[in-house]
């Protein structure tokens, strides 16, 4: 397992990410979903495994549905090969004025396709205390 | 990307899945957390990052303090390289008398150590309904 530090891959995914925050920024549920392969996955809580662009594309512009507005994201590490990598980050989600709905950390699985990198596999856990029953 | 279906890694990584689960049956968290590379990363809901073996193993016995029994894992998927895979899965918790605690979806990043896979990176999502505040 090599370190990308440096390498063209780690910059690709940086931008990749910053197409995912982009898109998500805009709204664009459809530009979300296509940083994602065609038969991505994603394993949000409370739901079973999401699979392909186009679940993907219904999931995220549900979110988007409930106020959320944006998406920040902070790698933490990268490491892979030459069409395969992983990431750790930090997350934060935003609402309408900038508030913070939530917070969290995330590993992703790149592939590269092409010159491309895509999210492969994603899942994510809030950072936030548990919502205990009034 | 080369699958591993059929290799000796993936035998490993399957032997270190009944590890876990052996030991978790045993209540043992020492053993659970000795699946784990000594820089080895839980990340949890409503939690920061965990790291290290100590608060792995601190993690785990919190987890078993619960009530919770028994851990079943479930393996979907496993892509990787010579050092280096992902795994797909999903999991089950049972508390006693063997009652579902939990179930859901799991990724987990191996590394490998010598000749012994270890986890190095685990998240994992439940995928029962979200409790509502009463």
């Amino acid at each position: 397992m090599a370190t990308l530090t440096g390498s063209a891959a780690r910059e690709e995914i940086a931008a990749a990410n910053e197409r995912f925050m982009d898109a998500f920024g805009r709204g664009d549920a459809d530009g979300v979903a296509a940083c994602y392969t065609a038969d991505g996955q994603l394993f949000p809580a409370n739901s079973d495994i999401i699979q392909g662009q186009a679940a993907i594309t219904t999931f995220w512009r549900g979110v988007m549905g409930t106020g959320i507005t944006g998406a920040r994201l902070q790698s933490l590490e990268v490491q892979g090969e030459s069409d395969f990598a992983y990431e750790v980050g930090r997350y934060a989600l935003t609402a309408g004025g900038g508030q913070e709905a939530d917070r969290g950390k995330y590993v992703v699985i790149w592939r590269r396709e092409g010159a491309r990198w895509k999210i492969h596999r994603d899942i994510w856990t809030t950072s936030l205390p548990a919502q205990t029953p009034a």
